[in-house]
Order: C-alpha cells, then structure tokens, then sequence
C-alpha cells in the first residue's frame, strides 16, 4: 500500500528525458537545431533508434522558426496532430488549423476522387503562402499536397511530412524529399511516424532550446 | 506533372494494411480478439516489431468490449488520446473524458504534489466505477492511478496502459502489469506507447473485427 517511487514533477521528467535521450542516441547527423527537433522526436516515440529514419533538409529549422515567429498559421492534417502542438509554445499565437472535420471536406473527398484528409487540404489554399505544414497521419494528405505544388498552388514556409503506416507512408515521404518545389522538409523515412512525432517537431520548433 | 501514383480510397487503405501487418507480424502470441486490437496499434505506429512488447492479460478485450458496450465511459490522460478516438465506432455514444485541462486540474497538482497528468484523475473518481481507462502520455498518470486504487478508489473494468518515454514508462507498466487489483489491462512494455496506440486500442475495442 506505499507509494510507488517515481519522479512527480514535470519539468525534472522532461529534464531527465531529454538527458537520457542525448546520451543514447546517435544524433551526430544533425546540427545543434536539427538535434533539438530530433530530441523531441524521440521523446514522443520512446525509440531512440528512430534518429537514424530522421531527414531534414537544408535550411529547414530557420524556415519552419521564421515562419512561426512571423505569426504564419499551422496547418495540420489531423486533429491528433492539432492537439498535441503546445499552444503556450507558439511564438506569435499562431493558428492551428485542421479543416479534416470541416462540413464541405466529404463533399469534397467525393470531388477530388481522394480521402477526406487528402480532400482537406483544398481548404488550405488562400493561407498556404509562408505556412507551416504538418502532415502527421495520412499520405493521402502529403501526395494530395505534393500534387497542390505541382499544379502551382501558393507555397508554404516548410514542410513536416510524417505520416505513418504501411500503404504509401514511406512512399509519400521519398516523394517530399526529391524536393522538387525547394521548400525545406523534415520527414521520417519509411513507415514510421504519426502524430504525436509530429506535433512534438512543431513544439521543438516553436522555441529554439528544448 | 503526373499525379503520383498511389491509393486514393480510404478503405482499400485499410484492408491493404491490416493485410501487410497480418503477413509480417508476429502475432501468435494474441487470441483473434487480441490480435485485432494488436494489428489496430502496429497500424498505429508503423513497427510490426512493436507487437512483441504487447500484453494483455487474461480476460482484457472482454472487460472492455463488455463496458463499452455498457455505456461506460472512457477516461484519457491526454488531449491527443481522446482525439485520436473514432466517435462513430464506438458502441454506445460513450463520452471520452479528459480533464487534462479542467480549471481545477492545476490547483490540485499542487495540492497532490504530482504532475497536472496525475492530478486530472481526481475528476475521474465519481464515475470510475467499470469504466474504461486509456492513458496513453504520462507515466505519472498510471502510477497516480495504482495508487488511487491502492487506497481503495472504485474499479474501472478495464485499463490500457500505453503511457510512452524515458522516464517512468516502463516502470509504470510493469507495476499495472503485477495485478494487484485484478483489472484486465493492456500494455506496451518498455519505453514504447503514445496517444496513438491507446487510441488505436480503443478504436479496436469499440467493435469487434477490424
């Protein structure tokens, strides 16, 4: 009937984390930002092994943070992602947008021939210009964007593509990151990934330092 | 300037994954009902390796199909699970409770001494009684719950326990895998878990087949 021993203060868990997370995971392909995102990355999956599927491009950390600072909005593909962004983080009040529930986005779906996550994000389009995207569930939704681009829509500051699963995950991921639009990108390669990586890449990025 | 070439319906993308992650993953260990819920969580997070780390105990898919079906309702220790949670599967209008948020919860983590994850669940008393418990952030979570159970708090019927990370997570998951109490529970062991394979979980639970 005793208590059990554990840690009950967060910040002291977040420390102790973060701490246990550098010292074992191989995070030497990073910058000191990039690191920091990763940290938080790894924080939400509990796998350390997972750096080694992390890709960011060039320039991706100061494009995602100018954004942000700026006040841009976010725009997420799910509200699992929507929820998990740590609003008190966000340097300038910044929108959380998720347009998945949306009352035109079935109607949509039937439209464009895609899924309602895909279908979603033609709700997006007066705001895409300087946002910040982070696509965390469906590929679906990061195809349906890559095609956006490549159909000439306005362009986002950055984008986090980080869908999981095993039917087009790894795929939309390779097709982000051919960067063919040269909008910087974070992605994890293969079928890992999900919202909670996803929103822990925007609060990293929200604030620099963890 | 092709569209790329991928799955564009939702349901085919179902069916192929359930179908890649019966074909790869080890799931012997499980009971058809166990596996169901066990192929719901590998979706989640894109690992079929993961569903070594699975454990249910004896009677756990029942307990909770059963208070589902009850009307019962699910608490959650995070914003993410209860979002993550598909409202339409589940079998009785049951309410997904988080009180993460609550005006009270920060008072009373001060009051408790432990993290607001852990204090949420003294909104949870009243209505414990045979509900479902789906925490799937915070170690302090499931710890605070044994001990509310150890000093006699009513019984839900049936505990996912998927808290994720480097501090407390597996610790938490073997102390509600010793039994103490005799409720059916889920687990993750080890570091792995999150939002999104306790919601899976749930969603699995809330109809039977996938």
């Amino acid at each position: 009937m005793t208590d059990y021993d554990y840690i009950r203060d967060g910040d002291a868990i977040y420390r102790k984390s973060f701490a246990i997370i550098r010292a074992e995971a191989d995070l030497s392909a990073f910058s000191e930002d990039e690191a920091d995102v990763a940290i938080r990355m790894i924080h939400a999956c509990g796998l350390v092994e997972a750096a080694a599927h992390f890709q960011f491009s060039a320039g991706f950390v100061e494009a995602a943070r100018t954004a942000l600072q700026a006040g841009k909005p976010i725009f997420c593909d799910a509200q699992m992602v929507a929820h998990g962004i740590t609003r008190a983080r966000l340097p300038a009040g910044n929108e959380v947008i998720c347009t998945l529930r949306d009352p035109q986005t079935a109607e949509l779906a039937k439209q464009v021939g895609n899924t309602r996550s895909a279908a979603a994000l033609e709700l997006w389009r007066d705001r895409l210009e300087g946002s910040v995207i982070a696509i965390g569930n469906a590929p679906t939704a990061l195809f349906y964007l890559l095609e956006m681009l490549d159909k000439g829509c306005p362009k986002p500051a950055a984008i986090i593509g980080m869908p999981v699963g095993f039917v087009g995950a790894a795929e939309s991921k390779e097709a982000l990151a051919e960067g063919r639009h040269g909008i910087p990108f974070a992605i994890v390669k293969g079928r890992m990934g999900g919202s909670a990586m996803t929103a822990a890449a925007v609060n990293a990025l929200a604030r620099s330092g963890l």
